[in-house]
């Protein structure tokens, strides 16, 4: 029994954008870079994650009614910013992990010095697929969307929080340092997602300020939410290593506020969220409405 | 005694050019980024270097009159990239070196996590440098400004002749696999370079193509001679450890040439050089025949 076409589900909607996506990194992500950098690149991006950010520039994207080429280039482009994000992170003088979604990390299967170089060069990437020469994206959304993900990416945003976050291992934070910290390092990309989607149109002032702020709350409550399932899932759901900030002594919103307090944060960010929206004077934002949901109420 | 006002010397030239180079890098390169990461972005940009690319972008748009807020722009970001590339190629997984400019490299100084953080933000930041929201530099000459760089630094530029570098110690590569490294290597970002410049302002297609192919010249000259260079000049002159090519068993220009093929290739570079641009067309191309003589007659 089908649904009506006029409701609404996620899983619906994302089928058609996540296939789309997908088939875009595979194509634009190609394997024949040399001496095998090409292999060590579609490795960190393909068949992997959740691909939130993609559907976040997605979802804002039609939400405005914006460019659908610039926005499958954007969404891709945040995607290949955060799987470079994660391929240093996991190298040894970072948090040396071995496994990411049960498969040996880009350093472990290539070598360091090739991860390295994967990395750099899907961060290049990123930036080159936002900048083609396509004369049905105009100059003015291209150069919007580089300003945004290099603000997102760089040292006062995703860069900017790992760095704050390795130098706060052991160190207790306050709250206003512990949001500052997630708000760049998480925060900033998720944020970016939703501010490239909308760049991809030409909201309004009021459409465009209550997006960003949509943005700044699901952000957060991504990472609030990271924070509790650490500490409730289990490994095999989580499909990482449970408990392992508490292990290494990573100050998190669980350990400053306590379970309680933190899942009653995430509930006030998705509130925050949904406000945003209902202020924002667009005329369908259930797929944004139904992504805020899903980052707060996951199990991994 | 003076020389008179329409003589042209490179020292001359280049003297405002620097100094403006430098101040617009202090002034982009912020030391308040997070947890250090700024200081570490400093470090790795500031006093250093012959600032050999960012002159090409400035001499390329002079050239061709383009525009200045923008050629300083570009002049800074494609230093950025040069910057964070060594950052990344000193580190232990790559190159393991512990000195550049007779200073502790990067992550001896500030530690191998944060030296990998440091450059992943500067790259961000090159980035973000060509994108501003600046209404005097036209929107289609930031896009085209980010998609030449990307260009240059990525896969198919700059990571990806690392990458083939990386693969090759050891290996024999004959004349054709050791100019598409060094094409790529250090060739692309040079080349990257001039056509950035030129992007600046609206070159006629014979000067475009002729600035390119002055570039591609240059690019690979400049590798020719640092391979010469390698075997011929003392370590103090070279600012670097001399000999190191050969006792790491990397292909070079002399090791398949020879020294005197070698230096025969570097003058017929040059002459290419030179002829592109007598054909390109434009008044006024002295600060651009200097650089490339300088790249060419340069002891270290």
């Amino acid at each position: 029994m089908h649904a009506p076409s006029t409701s609404f589900t996620l899983t619906d909607w994302s089928r058609e954008r996540l296939a789309r996506t997908e088939a875009a990194l595979s194509a634009w992500v190609v394997a024949d870079a040399p001496a095998g950098l090409g292999e060590a690149m579609r490795y960190a991006v393909l068949d992997g994650g959740k691909r939130l950010r993609p559907l976040l520039v997605l979802a804002a994207s039609e939400a405005v009614g914006g460019n659908e080429a610039a926005a499958l280039r954007a969404a891709c482009a945040v995607e290949l910013i955060h799987a470079y994000s994660l391929v240093h992170d996991d190298m040894p003088c970072m948090d040396n992990d071995v496994l990411r979604r049960g498969k040996p990390t880009v350093h472990v299967k290539f070598g360091q010095a090739r991860a390295l170089l994967a990395g750099d060069a899907l961060q290049a990437l990123a930036f080159e697929l936002l900048a083609p020469e396509d004369e049905g994206i105009p100059a003015s959304v291209q150069a919007t969307l580089c300003r945004l993900l290099a603000r997102a990416a760089g040292h006062n945003g995703m860069a900017g929080g790992q760095a704050i976050d390795l130098a706060s291992v052991g160190v207790a934070l306050d709250e206003e340092q512990l949001r500052r910290m997630h708000r760049l390092k998480t925060g900033a990309l998720l944020q970016g997602s939703v501010m490239m989607g909308a760049a991809c149109g030409r909201p309004d002032a009021t459409a465009a300020r209550e997006l960003e702020r949509y943005g700044a709350a699901v952000g957060l409550a991504f990472q609030v939410v990271d924070d509790i399932l650490d500490v409730t899932a289990d490994s095999a759901t989580l499909g990482k290593t449970a408990g392992k900030d508490a292990e290494q002594d990573k100050p998190t919103y669980v350990s400053l506020l306590g379970l309680e307090r933190a899942q009653a944060h995430a509930k006030e960010l998705l509130a925050q969220a949904f406000e945003a929206l209902d202020a924002c004077g667009l005329p369908d934002t259930r797929a944004l409405r139904a992504l805020a949901r899903m980052v707060v109420e996951r199990d991994n």
